[in-house]
Parts: structure tokens; sequence; C-alpha cells
């Protein structure tokens, strides 16, 4: 019998991992809010570059307290949701569940400790994924899929391979979802922000995809200032990235498709932005640890005044 | 006999202060470039505060080589043409004449020293004015106009107050402009900054008046910052700015009318900006002294990038 999979938030993150994980016969739950009736009635169909694929019947529900408690519980919902976690995770948990969250960002994982406690095993989950909803239940998987899986350590420090995590991986991996195991979930997080950072703000600030930002001489500078800072504020809290990380994801941006970030989206759909998970968050860290990072900060009170404002002054 | 005044660039800050030059009877003679036959034709027409007025006949010219030389050159072009100078000064110079830039920002002095030589006094004229062009030949003067006049010297330390700059003021008061003798003119020209630059700047990245970005915690704070990044920057060149002085102009800021500053305006039209002048002068000159100014460098990279991908992206 394998194991069970509770998804928190099925969109184009849980949604994509989750019904992969149904296809290969593994039991998934879905919880849903706004697309719940659609779902429940119709199922999930995605559309992916590695094929498309429906699940006609799925186990759906819009409340947490219809669902079995879970083996596994992956947490998919916006960083910005995260304030309900403390009436969505303790009815799917039980002794031994592991709790994944897919969210970008950092501080995530301690806010989940402080929900499901200290014996529950948490692991982080980074997702390198292009995909969209497309519409209630439609999934459209552009490009990528890799999830990095690291364990949490309430200590902040770094825990190794765990088994749980080992056996998880190995169900993503027959789902054919790549799994890369880290042993020092900080340092990932850290290594993504590093990314996430610059492309995520500029691209709402200067109203830029990926390309034209790297394809001017000032944004491309930009981007590597604001990746220094995030591999300074890393280093101030212990955490080592090469400065040929730097240059590497550099040249892989220029590289890439022309790419609207996930909160580009975001802002033009006038929809929450996860600005504390990914600014507010580590510009604290670096705060707390001395490091000065004006940029960012200033690129984290840009994207608060655009969400204050609105984004209908750009239209 | 007055003092003849050469206004090379009549628009809305040159045609207006040319325009109350001639009315108390002074001669003047004003350059033009697109609006030249029809000003040529029918005047100058000021719609003011202080009232409205008009000069059906104006000395209008669209090349120097027909102008006199003059005992005062004004220049009024935006800094963007100031690559012009060469060709447009040297046929209005003569012994003793006077010139005066209208121009905002840093490094403009020594730039026309370089084309009208060291012999040549040289003033400052820091314009506080919202007009606007509305038309050919009609300016719309909304509100204030004081000048604050200083002599810039080459070694750039203060020369106090010039027989010269005492006889130009007495003209302009006489035409009702508020003039203010300052004896430092990099003093005054970084305390216009203090305000200039965060405000020029964030009003176009943010798409946002004065009045948004003071009632915005935010984006109070980044014009704050901003302002103090200027503050260091003077100190590093030797100029004392008081911290009271940061405080003083946010407070004004936030009693004054909703504005869009002039930058704004160039980018909605499609202009060039004065980017190089407010912000890159300063900050290179921050950069020699050895001030760090990372939230000023990134306002530029930012206006940089705007302005090379076009505004249209925005719309």
């Amino acid at each position: 019998m394998g194991r069970s999979y509770a998804v928190v938030g099925t969109g184009a993150i849980g949604g994509f991992y989750g019904s992969l994980l149904q296809k290969i016969g593994l039991e998934v739950h879905f919880l849903l809010h706004r697309d719940y009736e659609h779902v429940q009635k119709h199922g999930l169909a995605i559309s992916s570059i590695n094929g498309d694929f429906t699940l006609p019947q799925v186990n759906a529900y819009n409340d947490v307290k219809d669902m079995p408690r879970c083996d596994v519980v992956l947490i998919a919902l916006k960083t910005t949701q995260n304030h309900l976690l403390p009436d969505l995770l303790p009815p799917l948990i039980k002794q031994g569940t592991v709790v994944i969250t897919l969210q970008n960002g950092l501080g995530i994982e301690p806010e989940i400790a402080s929900v499901v406690g200290e014996d529950i095993e948490i692991l982080g989950g980074l997702c390198f994924i292009c995909s969209n909803k497309i519409s209630p239940g439609k999934i459209h998987h552009i490009d990528y899929g890799q999830i990095q899986l690291a364990a949490y350590g309430t200590d902040g420090k770094p825990q190794g391979i765990t088994t749980a995590m080992r056996q998880i991986a190995a169900d993503f991996e027959q789902a054919g979802i790549p799994i890369q195991m880290e042993e020092n979930l900080m340092l990932t997080r850290w290594k993504k922000l590093v990314w996430n950072i610059p492309f995520n703000g500029l691209s709402v600030v200067l109203n830029a995809k990926t390309d034209a930002i790297m394809a001017d001489l000032h944004g491309r500078k930009m981007a590597e200032q604001l990746m220094r800072e995030v591999v300074a504020a890393a280093f101030g809290c212990g955490l080592k990235i090469d400065e040929s990380f730097i240059q590497k994801r550099l040249e892989d941006t220029v590289k890439m498709k022309p790419y609207l970030t996930s909160m580009k989206l975001d802002y033009d759909f006038h929809l929450p932005m996860e600005i504390e998970a990914i600014f507010g968050n580590p510009m604290r860290a670096a705060q707390q640890v001395g490091v000065p990072v004006p940029q960012i900060t200033m690129l984290y009170q840009q994207l608060k005044f655009l969400e204050a404002i609105g984004n209908n002054a750009s239209c």
C-alpha cells in the first residue's frame, strides 16, 4: 500500500504534482476552494510538455475537515495564504505525517513548525517549474518541473538526507518528477533567492520579461547587484554561495525562453504578490545579521508601494 | 539702456522668464526650433497665476547666427540637448557676457565653461517653478517661480555674491521674478537634488504623483532614504546639509498640491528624461569621493532601463 498524499492548494503547482502522483496509482486528496465544484464534477486535466492526461475522478474537498489524515501533506498555497495554515494543517496530520511545503521564499518552514509541532518532519520542496492554471481544473505545464527537497531542522542547521525524504523522492521519481535531494535547506533556499529576488522584483517594477532585463546593460547590472546582495546576506547567515553561481545564473537566464515571472503574473492579474516571503523575510534576515541590503530593500519597498496603490495606474 | 538678453530654448522656462523681461522693456532675443514660425508670426502668450499677458511681437530666431551678441545668455534647453551648446553659445557671447543656466542637475556649469572659456562669468539659476508649454508660443505658469542664483567658480569653490549677479537679479526682480542670491552654487545644487532625485525618479518608476508617494509608508521611506544618500554624497563633496532639511522637504511635499514631476511628464510624453544631469552626475560625484549611493544607483539604472525600452510597455 503506497503513501497517501494531501494536496493543500490545487493550483498550477499542487494540481500538477498531485495529478502525477495519482496517475501512478497513489491515493491523493485535493483541497480546493473556488474550483471545488468544477473539479468534483470533472476532475483535473493536465496539458504538459511531457504528455497530456486527464483524471476524470479525483478526491476533491472544499473543507479540510472532510479529508483523511495523510502520510504526506503537500502545501501548495501561495505564501500570502499562510495565515490559513493553523486551520488547514492540523486535521490532516497524524503521527508520522511528513509535511512538504512547495512554496517560494524564506521563513516558511518555521511558520509550519509552529503550527504542526516539532515531532512532525517538515521538508522544503523548491519547485523549478513553469506551469499555469488556465481554467478551473486545467493546468498547463510549460517547462521544467524539478523539485529540490531538503529537510528542515528547528535549529536551522543542515539535516542531511532523511529516510522520509528518500521514500517520498522515490514516489515523485516514479511519477516522473525529477527530484534533487539537498542536505542544506537554508543554502538551497538562499540559492533560489539569488534568481527570484532580482527577476521577480524587476519584472514587476520595470514591466519587463527576463530577456529584456538581460538584454539591457542597466537591467543586467541591476540583476547582478541584487544577486550580490543576496549572496552577501546568505554569507552573513553562515551560508557560502560561490561567486561563479551568480555568473552561472545570469548566463542561464540569457539562455532561457523569455519568461514572465510568477510575481509579474500575479501583479498583472491583480493577485497578491509573495512580497514578504521572497523579499521581506530575506531582507529582515540580512538586517538581523547586520548585512546591508539597500537595493533589495528598495525593491521590496517599490513592490509594497505598487501593491498598495493597486496596479491600475500602470494601464 | 538696459541689459540685452538671449534666451536659448524658448519653452516653459525660457519663454516664461524671457517674456517677463521683455514685458518691462528689456531687449530679449528668443532662439526657437520647432515653434519658430508660429512665434515669429504671433509672438508669445503667457497665462500665469500672476496675470495673463501677450507679446504679439518678439525677436524670434531659428538660427543662433542671426542673433546679436548679448549681455546675458539664459540657457533654458533641456540638459539632454547640451551637446548643442558648442554650436549655440559662442555666437552669442562677447566680452562681459554673463551666461546663466536655468537647468537642473549637476555638472552643467563645467560643461558650459568648457565651451565659453574661463573669462566668461557663469551663474547657475535654479528654478522653482511649475510651468508648461501648452502649445507653440503659449505657456502656462501654474505655480511658484523663484530662481536661486549662484556663481560658478572653476575650482568648484563658493564665489559669494558677484556684481553681475546683483545687477541681473535686479532686472529679474523688476520683472516680478523672485530671486534668491546664494553664495555657494554646489551647495545650492545639491540641496535641490535632495528633492529632485527621489521625486523625479520614483514618480517615473512607480507611476505616481508626489502625494501618492508621501501617503504610502514605503513610498515615504524610499523618498527619505534617497534624500539621505543625496545628503551623504554632498557631505562627501564637502557640503553640509542639515538633517532637518530632509524633514522639512518631506513635510513641504506633503503640503504641496499633487504634482507630476518634469521627468514624469517627459516620460509620459516619450521625451528624453534628464537622467544624466539629475542622477548620473550626482551618482558619479558620490562614487568619486567614495560615498556609496546604492539606492540612487538602482533608481538611475531603472530610469535608464525604462528609457531604453521605451515606455510603450507601460500602456
